[in-house]
């Protein structure tokens, strides 16, 4: 398959090879020109509905997102949408921000669907093209999408600035709690209610689950919430409890996109936000080229003297 | 004093005034012409010794620089070096990544100094200029060297990318641990071992210290530490217990770094990140004067309805 190129994988990976759709997004998370060829193809492609899944470890979100997927292949269609035949999920691993690299591996991931032709799960943690993750993370969907997934899961853990941005590559993102959990969650609550679209107190059967739900909507009420207002679903995602009203949930909220007009603004909005990474980028890496230069170094020398400040430095490099 | 020059203000600040000290850092989280101007006085003159406190909520980070400030001021000196007369503190605060803002005041922060004229304090939080918090807090540490301060603890929450870059800017940095932290913790280990100097285990009276100590030390077993390896300190910051301990590991460290050579070295590349940061904005602020234009907007339409991937309308968009 060495020399296959990206359009004929893309053509296995539609006919149903994992191996084919397994190279292609290996195409998009190292970046080159088989990257380039494959995004051309996928972007050319109808784009999936995304859900993400996010919220702190050990809140439980594959588990949720297992269930979320068996229950996507139960309903067959979303609110009268056409029938999910295909669902795919990517696992945005924790990755330490120098090494890189997938914690849990594929093979760990939701076991029960491992031998259903149905579902293809992927981890993602590589940082190598143009963008970083945040930028191979909305190409993989593409390229799911051109696979004829219609639906794809992103799980990413934490709340993270790289987590935020890849959280705005999902219509429908899910924020994930745990009853008893400390000052940690407490403390990025903030950002995640900026991004939540569904409110999920996953393992709801313990004791203090109303004192999480009690503080959720006590936020939402000190925020202004218009048109939409996060609804908070109770779930026990390893007994699958909750799961089918929190895929109505999605249901509706897609449903909401759709009608405001909503889903059109932020694709649009996504497009905007892909193509200033991605000229961001294209310009990082030019000047990455240019920094090499003596100037460069002569400037770095004259900083670390005291010579110069970083932003006239700078000016005096650039064009 | 709202018509002070830069200049007058630093002189002011020399002086001992905090509210022209305050005026230049607030210049600097803002941006603008009296950032630019602030900025090359202030790297003109000599960079002060940073120390980095960095670990989860909860882990005590402020109760342990505060009593790191008292020991630094006892201590009088440094290991032979000059004495610290005054010692500044940046507390970087959890942010919404979408609003911004800090969540703790300076008022809160380390009451048992806010009557020493020796001590400052200051939260930093603000996004407004060029390069972002990462370079807004390189640039308030050379401003605070150019008002005197030799030592400048900077305290961050959490393990995210934007925090490792705050902790590149300190000489020597501290993790902070504490017993019974869970798996968040556990999570984020990997991220804060590369960028470790020295372990903190805080509130080590607690009954599972000794767990924390050797998960550290099996972890610095297995990865390679050459030349120096971080040392594991256990405190109980509340009751100064350990202090001693942790301030002359930081002066060991100080003068690992000098006799290695690495103290010249990580200042030339910090420089250079630095000015590839800034050389980055200011592109970046080009960009966006670029991409309110008609064909920005074009490609993102295109984008949109498939007819062009990002790579490609990047491309045909840049000189």
């Amino acid at each position: 398959m060495s020399d296959t190129s990206p359009a004929d994988l893309l053509a296995e990976a539609r006919a149903g090879s994992r191996a084919a759709l397994a190279r292609l997004i290996t195409y998009v998370e190292h970046g080159g020109d088989r990257h380039r060829t494959t995004v051309a193809l996928a972007y050319a492609s109808p784009v999936p509905y995304v859900v993400g899944i996010t919220g702190p470890p050990g809140a439980g979100k594959s588990t949720l997102t297992n269930a979320l997927v068996t229950r996507a292949l139960e309903a067959g269609t979303f609110e009268g949408a056409h029938p999910f035949s295909k669902v795919a999920v990517l696992a945005i691993d924790p990755t330490s921000p120098f090494t890189g690299g997938a914690v849990l591996g594929d093979r760990v991931r939701m076991q029960s669907h491992s031998l259903d032709e149905r579902v293809y799960i992927r981890s993602m943690a590589t940082r190598g093209q143009l963008g970083g993750l945040s930028q191979a993370v909305p190409d993989a969907i593409r390229v799911l999408g051109a696979a004829g997934f219609e639906l794809v899961c992103v799980e990413t853990v934490g709340v993270g600035q790289m987590e935020v941005e890849i959280a705005s590559a999902a219509d429908t993102t899910l924020v994930v709690s745990i009853p008893g959990a400390g000052d940690a969650m407490q403390a990025s609550k903030a950002g995640l209610l900026e991004i939540a679209d569904v409110f999920v107190i996953n393992k709801a059967d313990r004791p203090d689950a109303h004192h999480v739900r009690r503080d959720l909507e006590a936020m939402l009420d000190f925020v202004e919430t218009s048109g939409w207002r996060p609804p908070i679903i109770e779930t026990v995602a390893l007994e699958a409890r909750g799961v089918a009203e929190l895929w109505t949930s999605i249901a509706l909220h897609r449903r909401y996109l759709e009608e405001s007009g909503q889903l059109t603004t932020q694709r649009e909005l996504r497009a905007q936000v892909e193509l200033e990474r991605v000229m961001t980028s294209l310009l990082l890496e030019r000047l990455r080229g240019r920094a090499t230069g003596d100037d460069f170094a002569a400037a770095v020398t004259r900083i670390v003297a005291g010579d110069i400040d970083p932003y006239r430095a700078a000016e005096s490099l650039l064009p």
